[in-house]
């Protein structure tokens, strides 16, 4: 029926979208978070670890375990995002990059797609740029060692696992 | 330094939180999603399969395949709410159901946890209960066909991919 932004702020507007649904004739508003698209990047060091970001997060005001990542931005590639992300959050370099696939971070409240890129034969090559209010701790784990962390309850982040298990599943 | 609720809706509120960042004293603000915690159920069949629900999205404008799920009540237990949902979007009940844990499905923006529950043994019993702005469309698929699912991208919503990752880890 009708759509709207109603609000704008640094990083996602919201919008508020008008249903009516047939045959009851009720009339509905949803609204939802826009904001451009996003990307995790699961980079690898040569010696088979899995390079992992933490940071406080104003959502459950926590520090939390994540992989690099952020939104792409207009024009740019996913892989080329994710590359980009990499480095300025914990200043790697990788010598390959694969784009895994694209899924959906929440599609009931989020306009945005998460994409997945697998950075291979990282290492640490530059100095990070982070925005003036980003904390990153950067810390290797071993691949093999991400199943217990899930098991654990020590990375707890959906979306990260959810990237995790693409790339399990591509290998087969 | 500060924390409002800037709009309420009818499953989220908007919190903006403002944060002094020492030692440069930026002070900015960040606006995050509250609402209740949310949970997912992962629901076998005897025969192996899983109960899936194909919804309209409004964040994406189109049907997702996902597992049921939804808000937990105030007072209600993850496993609760999970049959609860699990009932009122397909109509099945459970023989018996495990709490596998808690997840954060995207703790930069999301207040909420997300919970995992499986449910085993579970069969067609009863009338749904949809709320009136609800479509869903519930489908079976063997579990063997979910990894492959999730390579093609048919199905491609990240917390479900999470929360099936959960249930495969726990089988060891």
């Amino acid at each position: 029926v009708s759509s709207r932004t109603i609000a704008r702020y640094r990083v996602i507007s919201l919008r508020e979208d008008h249903y009516r649904f047939e045959p009851t004739g009720i009339d509905a508003p949803f609204v939802v978070c826009e904001s451009g698209d996003w990307v995790l990047v699961l980079a690898i060091t040569p010696d088979g670890q899995l390079v992992l970001a933490r940071q406080f997060r104003h959502g459950v005001r926590e520090a939390v375990l994540e992989v690099p990542g952020g939104i792409v931005d207009p024009g740019e590639s996913p892989v080329a995002a994710g590359l980009r992300e990499l480095a300025e959050e914990t200043g790697y370099t990788a010598q390959r990059a694969e784009y895994l696939g694209r899924l959906l971070p929440n599609p009931a409240l989020n306009t945005a797609h998460l994409h997945v890129v697998l950075a291979e034969g990282c290492r640490p090559a530059g100095t990070r740029h982070l925005e003036p209010l980003e904390r990153i701790d950067v810390t290797l784990r071993p691949l093999d060692d991400i199943p217990a962390m899930i098991r654990s309850g020590e990375l707890r982040h959906a979306l990260v696992i959810a990237a995790w298990t693409m790339m399990k599943l591509r290998e087969g």
